[in-house]
């Protein structure tokens, strides 16, 4: 039997290959040092996981509406308001889960065979949706040189490939840059007159700690759809929680494709998140000043080495460092292969965030701090040694 | 801006209308007697939400496999192997949510504009699944007149389609018809003859009254995919969960699926299931006789009816009962309008459940027995009352 043209380009995430890998090591009672997942280890605000379970004690486990629980929504709305001072009404606002709002939003603004760009290295569930949908993803990538962050002539190229939609991942995954408020407004202008829908991945705007980040979510009523997730904030993945904020045409039809695809979300999860929005700032600084502490303690190894110290750019945000291994000699699935089976420490191939990226990989500091220190140490000394 | 073609196709589920109706009235003060849901009153296993619980205060809140937690995917495989005597190996389960995985099994087997056969009426998920890949969905109506049963007659018509697939529910949401095993091997063995994939959505096998259900799940080696749901069985549609069986070749393409559109499902949630699945009997004949009871109550209200006792069939399992109400004159929508606004009783209107059967509505039994009892009563009325 015969699968279909779509079915047989799926890649899912193929950085799940080398965890697979780790995984059998496992198995077979190889202690692996975990460097490519982007799991926090922080446990999430126990107030959100005690409402979790009153809500399931209520037996809140019946069907919610396709645009999420009303009151998590308001809550959402409270907040960019006294926070963000932004003005959204409850009707910009849909809960989701983040990784399918890229299929979805992608599912709204194109058609088969579209063109959508997405500035490289990035987050590779774009690459698996757009296949998903059998669109024409176009890469543009960034350069090492410029510390990956995006510029008037990437937007240039990009405008000029005439795609439906761009996505932009910043805080980004894998870099950890910020992309700055005079280029996003001049990316914003160029699609706007242009008429390109653009799409922003916010989900890890809320830790950064370098650049001030500068966030699309006041131009929703526009040609722009913002989405988030509460999985690296609150530390909680696998709640599969995030949100959508677009103008209500937007939100109406993703309650459509909600309703279409999943019908809706569970309510206790988002009980549990509506508990500590209002009254996280604590849990989220208490976050931050902790991955900032791991990230210097990692940059400090990085920066002893005589072989890395130049290769890798400072995150501004997020969990990562994308560091450049051209010095093996290796490719990067080849040199995950290598490191995870003589050092049985599994880090995700650069290649898996863009094609242009297979002398990177991705190594992150959210996991335990001991095995991390270690891991980055034996990084370094296996590249000093051998260079 | 322009939205994408299938954007404009977007349909979600039509049935949520006059559920968004209600909610309108509840919310300024109207009682409203809600016979539109599929939701299940009977608490859950006390069992299934404590394990879920424990889960959440072990913070088991990180990524799950795309496959499905490890040990509930062997849970289902000795639960089949137990109860059912079936020889399916781990690789042949993966878990996701079920209503995702009618869009997921579309999604393998067809590519756009290919055409799909469902028996109508049936459920509207997959109308909308396939509005959200633009396939070609033909309906092949059954008849009130054979009780809704799958025919030979309608099988032959459904193949002479040439359809890519062809998908059953068995036993049926709206009808309560459970399909014969004659009648079922003989779909089957036209769909291998045909090379047509045949997708078996059993969401309700487990609650069956009537007669007894027949499962295609030892069919899984060919070219048939089946898939269910632990919604309905232990009362949690919230909880989002269920699983398919399928050959492994199409079990990793939906992991990949699965990887591409939601990364994984929590980890808690599996947990709970997995906690009850191989010790569920006492739960689930509790629940098939409850449901049992308000069936023969309901059946009784209606067969006293001089308008409506021949007006519908009587179901073999499930939650619903779907009634022919053409002696109102009204076509379905206009009806539950009505309905909705005179007597304060929502309904489902028929036409979601195929274009034939704009004279039906569908009435759930699964709600507060009060309220339901009342509400059959206040129908049957109407009805004799306007004959």
């Amino acid at each position: 039997m015969r699968l279909s043209k779509r079915a047989n380009k799926l890649v899912g995430q193929e950085m799940f290959i080398i965890l697979d890998k780790a995984k059998d090591l496992e198995s077979n009672g190889k202690k692996i040092i975990h460097l490519e997942l982007g799991q926090a280890r922080l446990a999430p605000p126990p107030n959100l996981l005690n409402e979790t379970c009153k809500s399931l004690k209520n037996k809140e486990v019946g069907y919610s509406s396709a645009f999420g629980v009303y009151s998590l929504r308001k809550k959402i709305q409270e907040k960019l308001q006294n926070q963000e001072k932004l003005k959204v009404d409850i009707n910009n606002i849909l809960i989701s889960t983040a990784n399918l709002l890229i299929t979805q939003t992608f599912h709204l603004v194109t058609d088969e065979k579209d063109s959508i760009v997405a500035f490289t290295p990035t987050f590779p569930s774009y690459f698996s949706a757009a296949n998903f949908l059998n669109l024409n993803l176009i890469q543009v990538p960034l350069s090492f040189k410029n510390s990956f962050a995006l510029t008037k002539k990437a937007v240039d190229i990009a405008i000029n490939k005439n795609p439906k939609v761009i996505i932009i991942n910043s805080a980004n995954n894998p870099t950890g840059a910020v992309y700055s408020e005079e280029v996003i407004s001049y990316l914003l202008d160029r699609c706007l007159k242009k008429n390109i829908w653009l799409i922003s991945d916010e989900t890890y705007s809320d830790i950064s700690y370098g650049q001030s980040f500068f966030s699309l979510k006041h131009a929703i009523s526009k040609n722009v759809i913002v989405f988030s997730s509460f999985s690296k904030i609150y530390s909680i993945p696998g709640f599969r929680l995030g949100y959508a904020l677009a103008n209500p045409r937007i939100i109406e039809k993703l309650s459509l494709s909600n309703s279409s695809l999943i019908s809706c979300l569970p309510i206790f999860t988002q009980k549990g998140v509506e508990k500590i929005l209002l009254n996280d700032s604590s849990y989220v600084e208490n976050a931050k000043e902790m991955i900032s502490n791991v990230l210097k303690k990692v940059v400090k190894i990085l920066n002893n080495s005589k072989s890395l110290s130049n290769m890798y750019v400072l995150p501004q945000a997020g969990f990562y460092i994308f560091i450049d291994i051209s010095q093996s000699g290796m490719k990067s699935f080849e040199f995950c292969d290598y490191f995870l089976k003589n050092y049985f420490i599994a880090c995700t191939p650069g290649i898996c965030f863009g094609s242009r990226f297979d002398n990177f990989i991705r190594i992150s500091i959210c996991g335990e701090q001991k095995d991390l220190i270690q891991g980055i140490k034996l990084l370094v000394n296996h590249f000093d040694k051998n260079l």
